[in-house]
């Protein structure tokens, strides 16, 4: 096979004035989301443009969705739109678990792979398990000439550019934008929205960039609050439906450059077990936009306090009026339509993480024991 | 209605001499499970007998398995038997996030229902969403007249008695074994297994009290490696396949009773972020029999280790001998068909957090800030 040279651009390869990549990344994900958008949606945000062939979302059964880390959360959002607004049951696994599972697959079964880099093993060997098995083979990559694009019948790049900070942002907010556009494309072939209906998303998902803006807007306070994380070394996230994934990736981000043991669970399993572990010592970050599941997460979170928690609740105006008293700090996130919270809520999740490693004085770029693309099992 | 006295008998909620009802309920676990094998399965050990009428598991499609907690473990471990021996399409979900997600459900969807009281409130809740929509909802109880088994077509009861402790531990068990055996019989129905080889399974099932005797005399080595485990901040628990839920049991069950923060992952998914959190302060639990998934668990295992991590490795006399080598701590578990390991090692689970906690001096029957059952939202 002839050798294809990848060109990277180098002013993407700098930090630009940033004093870390990550910075540099959260900052630029307005930009790199407008560019996502531009691709997949038309100028008048009336239609969605999908590579061809494209997939007939009206014969799809089921879909199976599988990757690791950052973008597994990503597949657990995209199960609450593609189940919501597409109709379609969405069967979630880490890859890791996926391949060696040997999961019965059902005729009418479309599997969907995500993969930052493209070559992440473990994503790999559980696209190829599903060759033949399923009817289609698609994915979601920011490198269009990787592994896995190029063993897919249909990759969708996500066009965030180069990200060299270990910990994923860009790339999981841009991921979570094609995988909204898909959602709605999958819907309208399903007849489960009309031609306005879809327009109306559209409009939405073009208003996220400027709402992104907005949200980076929260970068002052989230100094703040992080500077008082960093002496701790428990935290818990929590969150509901399509916040629950945003709590597992405002965890890990944590985890990942602080080295602080956070953790996140579904708002409604704490009394399952893991509400023994607060006490004053133990921050909550909750994770809840004032949505149809508020009331609930409020409640959950007043039990917390109700027990000694700290809790940190990131919310919009409406939320903040309603549920902030008691609060320990509150961050205030623009107004946004429920289906798109959780692209806008990666920003505080990412934010948080950033300055409590900065705080701590970590090496938030190259942090301990890790890599950026894990190409081994 | 008439109101229905239940019978507890008294012998069954006294501590028989044990220090904690925790420590009685765990030792109890050969016989309680003896008596749900005795239910289930005919003297001879070649049939299976289920309540009248039966499910007619050859005309199902697909489960759904929604619980809480501890029970919502037993439907991870379900999920691989189901998938694998019956080869029956498995989705479970944590109950208070199924019911607001309002899923798609095909025709041909077995519901099942797992809680220790059958009175769960979100499961409860989750089971009447699935009214009307399932063609058939099960549920798998240790209270028979409770809410959840009333309302389902076919509630199997665990026969553990009375639980007392918070920390669920020998309903565990008995949960897991009602729901292999119920696997069985639906393979069996699906021709899936002929009557040899359910001879076989039902053979091992009936070994499991013998064994379970036999795992419980790692009881002293637990009690040492606890009075260390007492001392960590953080710990992480690694299982993959059906050992990964055992992980999350694991990891729960310490938080319940000794409040130490212990996270569960799914040894392939540690690269993707969690192993950041390495280092020789936070030992690292792994679960591994020797069985097909076992180099791999070694592999990530050995990357801990590298990175300083201090590995307690749970494993059988064959995986001890390839693999104890610069670990931290070994317990020897029997040797088991690797279909039932998942019930097997559920001792360790319980018996470490068992004695971390005692160790600590924390209330481990009446842990803080839980209740038995979780009967509101």
């Amino acid at each position: 096979r002839a050798i294809k040279t990848i060109q990277i651009d180098s002013a993407m390869v700098d930090k630009a004035g940033f004093k870390h990549f990550m910075a540099k990344e959260i900052a630029e994900q307005p930009v790199v989301l407008q560019g996502a958008l531009s691709h997949y949606i038309n100028a008048e945000a009336t239609a969605v443009t999908m590579p061809d062939p494209e997939i007939d979302f009206a014969q799809v059964e089921r879909m199976t969705m599988v990757a690791c880390g950052t973008a597994f959360y990503a597949c657990l959002v995209a199960k609450y739109w593609f189940e919501q607004i597409a109709g379609i049951p969405v069967e979630v696994d880490v890859a890791s678990e996926f391949r060696y599972r040997e999961p019965p697959v059902t005729k009418g079964t479309v599997a969907l792979f995500i993969s930052q880099s493209g070559e992440t093993a473990d994503t790999l060997a559980a696209l190829r398990y599903m060759q033949g098995k399923a009817d289609k083979i698609m994915s979601v990559v920011n490198v269009p000439e990787s592994s896995i694009a190029r063993e897919s019948d249909m990759p969708l790049p996500i066009l965030a550019g180069t990200e060299i900070g270990v910990a994923s942002t860009k790339a999981f907010t841009c991921q979570l934008t094609t995988l909204a556009i898909l959602a709605l494309r999958a819907a309208q072939m399903r007849g489960r929205i009309n031609d306005a209906e879809l327009a109306e998303k559209l409009a939405a998902l073009r208003s996220l960039p400027g709402l992104l803006n907005l949200a980076l807007g929260i970068e002052d306070k989230t100094k703040s609050i992080s500077r008082k994380l960093a002496e701790a070394r428990d935290i818990l996230f929590l969150g509901r439906g399509a916040m629950y994934p945003l709590a597992l990736e405002g965890a890990l981000k944590l985890k990942e450059i602080s080295y602080i043991h956070a953790e996140a669970y579904a708002s409604g399993e704490l009394k399952h077990g893991p509400i023994a572990l607060v006490d004053k010592h133990v921050p909550i970050i909750v994770m809840a936009p004032r949505d149809s599941l508020f009331d609930k997460t409020v409640s959950n979170m007043q039990e917390v306090m109700a027990r000694g928690g700290k809790v940190l609740l990131i919310t919009d105006q409406k939320g903040a009026t309603e549920a902030s008293t008691g609060v320990w700090e509150t961050i205030i996130m623009p107004e946004v339509d429920p289906f798109l919270a959780p692209i806008l809520y990666a920003v505080p999740a990412q934010l948080l993480a950033y300055h409590t490693a900065v705080a701590k004085g970590t090496d938030v770029d190259q942090p301990r024991n890790l890599a950026k693309s894990v190409t081994v099992e």
